[in-house]
């Protein structure tokens, strides 16, 4: 019998969860299937790979990232932690609880370069359309090779959707925002906070994106940030610079009125109004169709696609739990794939699915979703030999970094928390975040060993 | 016989002018096809149906204009005036030659609203995958019904492709770039000159996007305006506060050093770098792979795929001649979908492509390019019922566009041009085109009835 293929969508962080976890079993003497991963951009890390560009990439396909320069980690990375490749491993030091983007991106990429898992991903590669043919039961992929405009279909047995919902913008429309003479952009299309020095920013929006991105403009160096919510504020202590208005009604020039009877002036609308899940390679009856949720319905077990369970999704839900979560995803998915963890049936699946929706449906305050997603990572946990951990001290950990929030915004960041993989404390950053200016892993890792580099991008960065 | 299906992609200039080419072909009695046409927009116009947003549209897919606020026609009126529908006709009266956006798109659907093509379309609709059938001999195209979400396949014998080709973004790295502190976009995402008052802009390109662009920006209140040519300049009398230089060679923070080794700073970059051809849902042997060109390859009398004459291209070509071409382009198509024009073979099609491909080598002059495209249209008003146009006097007029531009880049729209279709001479506008803000159609159809409206337009624009 022919080996078993399998695809997988995006070699984002989940999706590189997904090769991850094959290559374990590998190594520990398990026959796996073939495994083909599509990522249309040039390079692994999903989000995590920045791009300057906003729009279209080279090959004119939609821009998967919304990462911005300045982009610190916005909760502890002891919440995060792979398990089975701790940051003592990869760093051989103590390193701070919130580090900038390229640090984590580091992580995530040193797990993966201990194997060869490069050599299972095809670059520059789009997924153009599927169809599961019923007759043999197999996905039948078109895909796009961009860099050598070749398209071609290949045939599969299952088929893992890891490409990510932080990608496609969620953009409504507010009267008269067609004549705002400012610049209008999305948070999916904000790439740094430096061109707003100076100026008065309205951000709409009262999630992550927002909370973040008004806390960037504000560090540098805008002259006010106004955050306006729909239904509840953000509510943080917010620092002089920065306040929060109910909804906005209309734009008249580039005068922004608010529901409270309120109005200003602003040079740019940054629109934090939060992403939408988009498949356009799916047929709509294999496609997840949801609003942002902590359990999405259609997948059991926040994975398997009840109707066609052959088709799986990793990280579709919202996120406290994030590369960790992917990774206790991704070991299930696995092992169904490899016939060691077998599926109850379509009904009792069902049955599965909504008492979690139930669950879900009766979540009041943000503790309450951390608590349902702590559940939720201990039941993955419970069915996969992905390596333990506790789960309940990281929880505990997620409610502390909500409270430091609210109690200082400005601040939170350097606070430090304890690893519950290795029992390491983090350090303290050698500068305080609100005064540190410089992302760059040169500064954040080496400032002691290397003055000079140091010095080089302190300059740069007070030109 | 059942009647033949025809798939019309995109209901821009392109795929209007092919509905009204079988409604024209419809009221003279003829019996034609079943026709439906696709568009992913909310409404039709292509190009000329201007959105604030960038990016992506509401329901996630590539926007696809790249049109901004106050672009009034870069080249005569009476160059794209349209044979069997003049603008005397639509606006009842002599306007200037060069109006804005509101005014074209006004006349473009002018034409479109006497007859009920708009049942013919459907709109919010994309094209995700075509596949040939060559047991059937027919196109099965996969749509996806975006505002209902939901994806479905019809069968097609004939394919017209008119999605354009000034969407999708050609943005080349440069070095340094991703570090540039100030906003990076492509023309693609430019919406009006606004956020860019007393502000040093660094515009790079020297094709129309360039021109058009740097001139809105200086007219608007630019402190400068930067053009980087990479071969060419586009080499007109520049005003002061424009200035041409050499190819930019890489970014220090925000200063740009360009190949003369000179360098200055900026506060934003607009990439105007063009655009490519882009046919995501079609398989790589049925796109027309193509840069830039006058005559690009693969289709005969630019329309029809050669390999598969049953798929045709609209207005893929460079253009002087734009709606005027369409139409030509699509009268062809049409009579072949009916029949009543009958194709030379595989062979003697290319032998023609290559005569022309052979003669588009060799133009050197701008005056060249206009003489070959109006050689080119020439050929198709032979071929069809097309109502003639006297060509070589539209030739004329677009010689003397291209040295009112060279004389004075900031005067050219306040000449005025004689209609080969009416023999109306165009009005001189109510004001300068360097001294009038104001895009809208009211202000610049009825000034003179409605002096409040004007008024109050004028008071909304200086404030």
């Amino acid at each position: 019998m022919s080996k078993k293929r399998v695809g997988i969508i995006g070699a984002g962080p989940s999706g590189l969860a997904q090769l991850r976890a094959f290559e374990a079993a590998k190594k520990k003497g398990f026959e796996v299937p073939e495994v083909v991963c599509f990522e249309k951009q040039s390079n692994w890390g999903g989000m995590w790979n920045f791009s300057w560009r906003t729009g279209v990439g080279k090959y004119g396909e939609p821009i998967h990232g919304s990462m911005y320069k300045y982009l610190w980690s916005n909760g502890p990375k002891e919440c995060l932690e792979f398990s089975d490749y701790s940051f003592d491993e990869h760093f051989k030091k103590p390193i701070s609880s919130y580090p900038p983007r390229p640090v984590l991106f580091d992580y995530i990429q040193g797990r993966i370069k201990k194997d060869d898992v490069r050599a299972y991903i095809r670059f520059d590669t789009t997924v153009r359309w599927v169809n599961f043919n019923e007759a043999t039961k197999k996905f039948e992929v078109v895909l796009d090779n961009l860099k050598d405009d070749v398209t071609y279909t290949e045939e599969f047995d299952y088929l893992v959707v890891a490409s990510g919902h932080f990608s496609t913008p969620n953009m409504p429309y507010f009267k008269g925002i067609e004549h705002f003479p400012g610049q209008v952009l999305h948070a999916h299309d904000f790439r740094g906070a430096d061109p707003y020095r100076d100026q008065d920013i309205l951000i709409v929006g009262s999630s992550y994106s927002a909370e973040d991105i008004g806390v960037q403009c504000h560090k540098h160096g805008a002259k006010s940030v106004t955050l306006s919510y729909r239904t509840n504020p953000i509510g943080v202590n917010w620092p002089e610079g920065i306040s929060e208005v109910p909804l906005l009604m209309r734009f008249e020039d580039d005068i922004a009125h608010f529901k409270d009877g309120s109005s200003k002036r602003y040079d740019a609308v940054i629109l934090c109004t939060g992403y939408q899940h988009k498949f356009p390679f799916l047929p709509d009856e294999l496609r997840m169709k949801t609003k942002n949720n902590l359990y999405p319905d259609q997948v059991y077990k926040g994975i398997f696609f009840n109707e066609l369970p052959k088709m799986m999704y990793l990280g579709m839900q919202d996120q406290y739990y994030t590369f960790n979560m992917f990774d206790t995803q991704a070991w299930l998915a696995r092992d169904y794939m490899m016939g060691t963890y077998k599926l109850p049936t379509k009904e009792e699946r069902r049955v599965d699915m909504d008492k979690w929706l139930r669950a879900n449906q009766k979540l009041e305050s943000s503790f309450d979703h951390v608590d349902f997603q702590t559940d939720y990572i201990k039941d993955l946990l419970s069915l996969s030999d992905y390596p333990d951990f506790n789960v309940d001290k990281v929880a505990v950990m997620f409610k502390e970094w909500l409270k430091d929030k609210d109690e200082d915004i400005l601040t939170y960041r350097d606070k430090t928390f304890q690893s519950v993989v290795t029992g390491t404390m983090a350090e303290t950053h050698h500068t305080e975040w609100m005064d540190e200016l410089d992302d760059s892993k040169e500064r954040y890792l080496y400032m002691d060993e290397s003055n000079d580099e140091m010095e080089f991008t302190m300059e740069k960065n007070t030109l």
